[in-house]
């Protein structure tokens, strides 16, 4: 598998041990992971704190963003779609999107380029915490 | 003026005088405030902490966003117009878009209702900011 979504994973996994919604996300510049993040709605009580935002708060403060991917678990939402937007993230790698659809047209139209890896390990982690855990999920991308 | 928008203005004020860059927001449900914010990327470090996203933060876990109205001092960008439309908040209300014409049209394409109150209050402030401190401000919307 595709490192940088190992390692994405990874930190999705331990957002799970936590108590936490299970995404994760890793920023990658010139082929190197520069910070790594994860959905921490539940452990920090923070409505912001999705893994892709954790991760650019992580990567602290860069001034040009165009030669950085951000990859992530699951598709991003429009908040953090608009974060890759605001900032010209190039590119964005996302592990799946039948959980949730995410913000890929969005995305697109503003030409990031998109990439849905279409994981079963993404897919069958999202899955089994969506059906054990429905009002979270729901309220972490703001469904009611 | 608005008492909500005097409120994001004060917080924009405190943030200048930390050094910070002078955008606030309040978040308003039911006629009241529930949360204020401002821009902390110079004072935190932190490329994430726009006035709205500070704000919502500062508002913790909320089930259903409808009914709130998020003020700030300057037209949403992508970043925090992309929490509005994730969340569902119903109404933006901007003090001015003349110094950042914002994410205005992506807002209303998703039905957020948005108001510009074109204050000379919060256009002096910003104007002042940009021309003194023109790297922080294209570094705090990702321009290069």
């Amino acid at each position: 598998m595709d490192l940088f979504m190992k390692c994405s994973i990874e930190e999705a996994e331990a957002g799970l041990r936590e108590g936490g919604i299970p995404i994760g996300s890793v920023l990658v510049r010139n082929g190197q992971i520069i910070s790594r993040g994860r959905n921490r709605r539940v452990q920090e009580n923070n409505p912001i704190l999705h893994a892709e935002i954790d991760c650019l708060i992580n990567a602290g403060r860069i001034r040009n963003y165009s030669e950085c991917t951000l990859y992530s678990t699951l598709m991003p939402c429009y908040l953090c779609a608009g974060a890759v937007v605001q900032f010209g993230i190039g590119k964005v790698v996302a592990g799946e999107s039948v959980n949730f659809a995410g913000a890929r047209e969005f995305l697109e139209s503003h030409a990031v380029e998109v990439i849905d890896l279409d994981l079963e390990v993404c897919k069958e982690m999202m899955a089994a915490f969506i059906r054990e855990h429905p009002d979270i999920w729901y309220e972490d991308i703001g469904e009611t």
